[in-house]
Order: C-alpha cells, then structure tokens, then sequence
C-alpha cells in the first residue's frame, strides 16, 4: 500500500514537472532515492541522465538549463551527496539559472537520531535557494495528489520566474522505496499544467522611455555596453538599437554580439586592450553609458568607469537583482531588455550620436583589430588559440569557456565575424570547478560545443569524462596546458618568488594525453595554429580532447608585448586626428 | 601600510593557531587568499599542504584532524571555492572532527554588487558549523592584535571541545594582497596560546556509578557494544571492563577492539552474521546492553535491538551529541568512557556475568570465525579481500575503509588477530565522497595506510591521486572493482530488473588500470588471494592502486550463500548443547 501511495505521489509530481515543460533530469544513484529515480526514468516524456558524481550532476544540469533557459531536475540520495550540489547551486544562483533540487529523505522520525547516511537537508543551502519546501509524506487520497502536482507547478514556476535559480524540494520516503511501475494510469490523464502560471518580465511604460531619451538627448557620445546577454531578443534588439542611434556597442564576449548571423558596424570588441591606456581612457570617455546583461569581463572597463564616471549611467536589468559593482550614480531600470529597447524606438522622440564620435571608434577597433590578427597569425600561443577558434570554428557552434584566463583571452582575441558562434560561461561565481559538466550540459542539448579550457579546471572535472561518455555525448575539448594557474602570473605576488611556484603558479605535471587516453578518448596534442585550425574545423563527431602546451612565464611577457603594439596603434591614430 | 597592517593581523593569527598546538593546514590556490595562503607557508613550525580541488583538500584536512584528534585549519579563496569544501563540513559535523574554515573575502562594500567570484559567505554552511565569525578588517593596532590572537585561540578551542566539529572564519581584505614577509618580529614573542583553555569532558559521579551498577547487577545476561572509538584510553578501559565483567563485547569494525596489541578473549567479532538468524536473535537476547561510541555499522544488530529490546539499554557518549538511532528504551549516559569505566571499576560493588552466556557467545563466536576463515580461503572475493587484509597487513598498520560495501565487508571478514591494526573510516554520513582524499589524511600524519575501496568511491575522488602525488605521500589503495553499485544488488530494486542497471548497477566500466597508469602510480592486478597477500604484505613506499574484479551477480550469490553456512553452525551448536 505505502508502494502505490508513494508511487501516485511522485509521478503525479513528476508528470507534472513535464506539464509544465521540463524535459531533463539528472539523477545520481543512490538507495534512499529510488523513488523518485525510478519514477523520471520509466516517464515517456522525460529526459533522464545519469551521474554518480553529485558536484558534477549538478554542473551538469546547470549547463543544460542555462542552455535551454528552462528549469532541469536533480535527484540525489540523503547525505553528503546533497551537499556536492552546492557549488552549482551558487553559480545558478549568480547566473539565474533555474534547477530544481528534489533530495531524498528519511522520514522525520529517523531522522538526526545517530543513523548513518541521514543529515539534516531542511534549508541545507541556505539563501543560495529561492525557496525550500518540505513535502508532506506521501499519500494518494485526492487532496494529496493535488498538493503533490501544485508543488511541482509552483517548483517549476518559481525556479522559472525572475530571478531566475533554485528551488529545493525535500522528499520523505518510508520503505518499501521501490515503486510500482504497473499500476494503472500512472501518470494521470492531464495534457496541460494543473496549476499554470503566466507572466514573469518587467518593463517600461511611454513616460519612462520618453525621460530616458529626454535624459540621453542631452549628449552626443554615448556607448552601449554589453555583458551576458541569454536570449535571441535580447540580441536582435541591441543590435537594431545600435543602427538606429549609430552608437558605438562594446560587446563583451558573453554578449552574443561578435559572432552573430551578420557582421555588425557598431560592435566594438577591442576596448579591454584599449582601455589599458591613459590617452585613450581620456579621450574616449563618453558622456553617456548604456548597459545591457551583466558587468562585462574586462576589468580595464571596469576600472575606466570608476576614474571617469559618465554624466549619465543607466543599467537595464531583466531580472530582479542588483549587479553593478561600480560606484558610478546609476539609473537602475528593472526591464525586458527587448520590451525597454521598443519602447525607446517607438517613442516620438529619436536619437543619433554624433557621427564622429562613432566614427573613431570604429577606426581605431579596426585598426586594433588587424593588430591582434597579426599578432596571432605565426605562433602558438594562448591568444592565438582563441583567434584560430574565432576564425575557423564553423557557423552554428558554441564555445564554452572556463574561468580564469581563457575567457579573459575571449575577451581580448575573439574577434567579430559574419556567422553565429555561442559563447557560454559559468560567470556567475566564476568558479574553476564543474566546468567540463557544465559544457557537457551545453552539448546534451544539441549544440555543438567546443570547450575552451585551462588545465587546472580540467583536473577540478576531469572524472565529467565518464558522464559524458557513459551519457553517449558529444564535445570538443580544448585544453590550455600552462602547468598551472597562468592568471596568477598577473598579479602581483608574481614579483614575489618566495612561495609563488608552491602557492599560485601550483604545477601539476599532469599527463593530459595519457589521462585523457586512459578513458578511450580522442587525444591530439596541436603544436601549430594550422594543426589547431584543422581540428577545430571539423564537425563534432564524440568526446575529443586538444592540448596545447604554452609557458606560463612566456604568455605573461607576451600579452605584456601586446600592450606596446596596442599603444602605437592609439599613438599612430592621435597622429592621423 | 594596509600590506603591513593586514601582515600583522594575520601572522599574529596563524602563529596562535600554532601556539594552540595546531600543526596542519590545507590550502587551495587562489587571488583572495593570497596573504592567508603566503603567510601559513612562510610560518616556520606549520605543515602546509596543497591541493586545486576544495572538496577533496577539505576531505583530506578531514582525515588528518580526524587521525590526530585535532583541529586542521583549510585556507580558500572567495566564490564557490568555498562551496566545495560544504561536504566534508558536514562529514565533520556527523564524525565530530574538529576543522578550522577559513574563508578569504571581498571587504564588506565590494560584496553582492555583481561582481564575478564574490559571493555571499556569511553564515554559509548553516548549521553545520559550531560557530561562524566575520573577522574585522586587517588593522595592526594592539587592542586588534590582541582581537585577532583572542580569535585563532577560540576557533581552536571551540572545534576542538565538545562535540568536536567545524569552525568558520570569515576574513575580508583589501587590495594589495601580498603580505610583507620581510616585517621584524613577524609572529610575535609567544611562546604559549595567549588564550589557554581548560577542561572539555564531561563524566558521572560515584552515586551515578553506583546507581548503574545496582541496574546492571539485577541482570545475568549483559553486553558491551562497542562503535566507532577514537581515543587509546577509550579502547584499554573498554578491553579492561571486559575482562572484570566477563562479558561478551560485541566490537564493530570500528571499536579498534578486534586487532589490537593482544587478541582479546570477550570480543565478538561474527554478531552481524550471526544475528541474520532468528534463531540466534531468539536464544541470545541479552537483559542488558552498554553502548560505547557511534551506533555499530551491523543492520542485523539494530534490527535485533528493535524487535529484542533489552531491560537495559545504557549509551555512553563522550560528547553531547544524540546518537541513538533505535527507539530502546535508553539511558543516555554523556561521559568520557574511560573515566566513566573508572567510576564503575572503583566502586566497591563489583560485577560478574554469568559464565554460560559468555562461554556460549565465545564458543558460537570461534565457530563462525572458523567458518568466515574457511569461507575466504580458496577464491578471490570480495570478502576474501578483507580476509586476507585482516591475516596479512603487517602490525601497526592502518586500514581506511570506504563507505557502501567495503564498511560492511569489513565488519564480517575482519576478524581478530593479536596485532595492532586501526581501522578508520567517513562514518558521519557514509558518503562515497572524498574517500582517497580522507585515506591520504590519515596517510598525511604518519600512519601507513591500505585504503579498502569499491570503483563507484574510487572513481568520485580519483583526481585526489594528484593530491597525493603534489604533496609526496604514501598510500596502498585497494580497488574493489565490480563495476558500478554492488550495494544496490542487497537491495529489493534487485528485483525489478526494469532501471536496474542503469539507476543503481551503473556501470561504467572504469579502466582503472590505465587510468592509474595515466598518473604513472604503480598498478597491480590481484587474481588470487596469495597475489593478495604478496601485495598487502610489503611496506608502503608510494602510491600504489591494488585492483580486485568481482562481479555483483556473483558477490551478492556468494554473501547468501555464507548465510547457510552460518545457519548450519547456529543448529549444529543448538545440537550439542
């Protein structure tokens, strides 16, 4: 009896996780688990994948939901295996990501008594969840089960509204755990949400886009920034904004505007190697500042907009939250970032900046441009990694990129071209771990993904290996191997050699070949741009991995050299003027 | 100045830490953290450990502190670093080992502004700690000197008093991070803690000792039960109140009673075995039970305390925890055990058990150990492993235990044996997390350890071999290779066959040799138990990973099959008596 109880209780909830939308669920093995854990995966519906690593689930599940922009399930066991969750649930949390945490449970009564394999999950993470409920032992009388498919509705809804995050929902189970697959119309007869919820963006009404232009006609150099912007709205609307006022747009790498289907006039993606130098960050300083998604990558931006704040700062957030990390006077507006932008165009009023204005910059992102092709055209080195990516990875592909240098080396090396390459990130917490799940996730929604990796975070994940292939994906995987933690080299204790190479340089040695060859993957070891743009051309046929080995101490001298390349060029142009 | 100010701040901590007797601290690399990091390296009497992945430093700061019964502190950067060390937190918390978490930070305005690896710290591990502190800002005035010192000392005292467990240290600095090693009189004249601490075990009066011991002497029938022990003392006063009692000790894997320095003629290694049989559970029900340590890892044994309630039922726990997972009748008795033994032995009353019952557990015992030697003579299996690791690791060794199977593989075939062998093990939660990690801990403080493992465990925390290999340890690590979830197998889900072996076998048939090989650390396939025996024999020089393949299927037959063979000497002695 309690067998078909629990049984009704959880696929009502689970079928109506699937009325709702959800299509995946990551599920760790485990006994307390089994339940739910037999329930997703007898579900026609359902996407089931399989981890026994909770930390890497997780990551995983991550990947797909910021893919897909949809809330995805975990299940996990009682005990520390919750806890491995957490790592993600952070980034999920700085990223808006929504996941739906389902954690197994002893019932209440044998709970915190001294039992193995038995902690105390209620709250376990704290403010990291939008909301955590404790569901009720399951039941099948009818206000039972419709409780049971209202909280998955409400788990689903809330995950999904903004701010988008994570939501944990805590399941006693009594034994018997096994559930009964027989029994009859096991799903219920529903073809739509039982509980269904509308609504979920914010935006601005005539009087507000009219005091905005009111505030913006004032001045005549103004710029668009761009940081992580996640729907194709979002872009088409920046970019229609951009033509209509012809205002130069710094695109950060996150922001999908470099590679999109056409090459566009006003996307800068130069300014972080610009906004290194005092001449430039004097003449270039805008009166005004639009920004769109998150605080961009570049930390010269960064600190550009605290020493020269603009007369007019104004922030577009979708979702509810709070990310400007400046101190500049800020007109924070809570909208749809596509709803704002129509809004703006719609009205009466319009606005064009001044002409040359737009016009330099375009001239010196062009010429700035060339300088960093040239410069990675001959040598191997960790910015020419990213230019053979940015020049021959094929239309239609993702790019995955870890934290720490390589999305810093995005930012400065990939380029602007005529097709649509994705760019995904964990920069949320941008945290060095789970970051190959997290591409893994990307990947197990269809895209194509290429990783772009340092050793270090490809060590933190390397066992993801198994999910990937024990789940029959498909990614390519490119590792920069500079033994170590490269970023460290520019900061400051880099002049301090006592403890640098124990404490932050950290070499591992690891044998990426012989590693990635011990679990039958694909290895290639690229000593040349050509050898690198040969394979990254090719389609995604499984698990590959690509090691390019480059010198920690070699790279910091040459993105160093940059700088004086970069200079001349602002110099040369001051001359031109 | 702040360079000098935060030096100060922070030498005059970390050399506390040390005047209160800590010797260990595991740190991960990172920006935040530099002048926590560079300064514990640079202390001249700490151990300084290293490893890139959180959750694994965290379960290896686990094994030293819970192997020398003393606080371990672990330095992180900011951001989800910090997240991962949440499940060896909560492994400490349910094993009470003290850890001492201390978390670099942003400075309070630059925190939940958006910016990337900023995350909210506070308070983040919930309940899980004893105590959180947000530091103040570095400052090297004498009233904050003497604040910072008082600090270190109360992290110390707090995780290492009862019950032992889990401190955070919240630090927020400021730009630049680099300390200045260079200072004049860096930590300080302090020869001793400037915060000394006293007291921390709680015991019985004479009254309380005789009030027990007129309980007890009602009763002819009693047992000692014995869990997890940690300290040297608790084991000998334990040995002691068996020999003057005369009274049958039923001794958990995890008692250290079964092997240590003489064979101990009342401990009873067969219960889990033999209490399978209702038989046995009908004509050996004790009139009462004293329990020292955890709750024993033997499901028979707690389902017999259910259904076979002693009169008596006495729990004796050092800390102030509740560790009580059966609903028995119970006096909880919170002392130390071995001043709690003491009261009981220095009363005038004295108690004898009745000499039947005793011989009858001794003689049943003998038998069922001859049998469990018979069993695991010939073939390699899963229980021969522990067979023959109990006849043949050398005196003074240590076996670390993974959680699932080996626990319980351990608690039937290890048998007593007149040498010294300690057996540990993550028995808080029973995770499969962090096992190698917390097996190189024990390893770490001196002890020369074989780690008994199954492929799941070992594969959740392989790229903790790098740790191992970066800090130059030695570990002999047995790989119990079945392929996926042999636990599961003793599971009713064994039955439906439907999910099976995708939820809970999970194969995924990890090609341990070459993964080890990968790492160039020695690999040995064992095909017999005299190759076994060859192996387990030998110093351990280095790492080394000992491969053993079973098959579910087979095992789980085999297990039932001794269950016959046990039922045979119950009846057999039921014959003769």
């Amino acid at each position: 009896m309690i067998m078909n109880e629990q049984t009704y209780y959880l696929s009502y909830f689970i079928d109506e996780l699937f009325q709702n939308g959800m299509e995946d669920v990551v599920i760790s093995p485990g006994s307390r688990s089994t339940p739910l854990a037999m329930l997703f995966s007898e579900h026609p519906h359902l996407n089931d994948w399989l981890h026994f690593d909770e930390r890497s689930a997780a990551f995983f599940a991550l990947g797909i939901a910021q893919t897909k922009q949809k809330p995805v399930a975990l299940v996990c066991t009682s005990g520390t295996a919750a806890a491995n969750y957490y790592p993600a649930i952070i980034e999920a949390y700085y990223s808006r990501v929504p996941l739906i945490i389902l954690t197994a449970d002893r019932p209440h009564e044998l709970r915190d008594n001294g039992a193995p394999q038995a902690i105390d999950q209620i709250k376990m993470y704290g403010d990291y969840v939008k909301h955590y409920h404790e569901m009720a032992l399951p039941e099948a009388t009818e206000p039972m089960l419709i409780y049971s498919r209202r909280q998955a509705s409400r788990a689903f809804t809330i995950s999904n509204s903004r701010n988008k995050g994570v939501v944990q929902y805590n399941f006693p189970f009594k034994d018997p755990l096994v559930p009964n697959l027989q029994l009859e119309d096991l799903w219920g007869q529903f073809k739509s949400p039982y509980l269904k919820s509308s609504g979920g963006f914010e935006t601005i009404d005539d009087f507000e886009a009219e005091d905005i232009l009111n505030a913006i006609s004032n001045y005549n150099r103004g710029l668009i920034v761009c940081g992580e912007l996640t729907r194709e709205e979002e872009i088409t609307s920046v970019l229609k904004l951009a033509k209509e006022w012809k205002i130069p747009v710094l695109a950060d790498t996150l922001s999908q505007l470099r590679q999109y289907e056409e090459t566009h006039e006003y996307v800068i993606s130069t300014y972080d190697a610009l906004l290194k130098h005092d001449d430039f960050r004097e003449n270039y300083q805008p009166e005004f500042i639009i920004r769109f998604g998150s605080m961009p990558v570049s930390k010269p931006y960064f600190q550009w907009l605290i020493s020269h704040e603009p007369h007019l700062h104004i922030v577009v957030d979708e979702q509810a939250g709070y990310r400007e990390p400046s101190n500049a006077k800020t007109w924070m507006v809570y909208s749809s970032v596509d709803h704002f932008i129509d809004q703006l165009l719609s009205s009466n009023s319009s606005y064009v900046c001044d002409s040359t204005w737009t016009g330099e910059w375009q001239a010196i992102d062009e010429a700035t441009k060339a300088l960093l092709r040239e410069i990675t055209e001959h040598d191997l080195t960790e910015g020419s990694v990213v230019s053979t990516l940015s020049d021959h990875l094929p239309n239609r592909h993702t790019v995955f990129v870890g934290s720490s240098m390589p999305i810093r080396d995005m930012d400065t090396f990939f380029l602007p071209a005529q097709k649509h390459v994705i760019v995904r990130a964990n920069r949320g917490a941008n945290g060095i771990d789970g970051v190959v799940s997290s591409a893994f996730g990307a990947a197990a929604t269809g895209e194509e993904v290429t990783l772009l990796i340092g050793d270090l975070s490809f060590l933190h994940d390397y066992t993801s290996l198994l999910l990937g292939i024990k789940n029959g994906l498909k990614l390519r995987i490119v590792v920069i191997n500079n033994n170590g933690g490269g970023i460290f080299s520019f900061l400051p204790q880099y002049e301090h050699k006592q403890h640098f190479e124990k404490l932050f340089g950290t070499p591992f040695n690891p044998p990426i070949k012989e590693m990635v060859e011990s679990l039958n993957v694909r290895y290639h070891l690229a000593q040349s741009n050509e050898q690198l743009a040969n394979l990254v051309r090719e389609p995604v046929t499984g698990i590959e991995v690509i090691e390019v080995q480059t010198d920690r101490d070699e790279n910091f001298k040459w993105h160093q050299d940059i700088r004086g390349h970069v200079r001349q060029i602002i110099n040369n142009y001051k001359g031109e003027r």
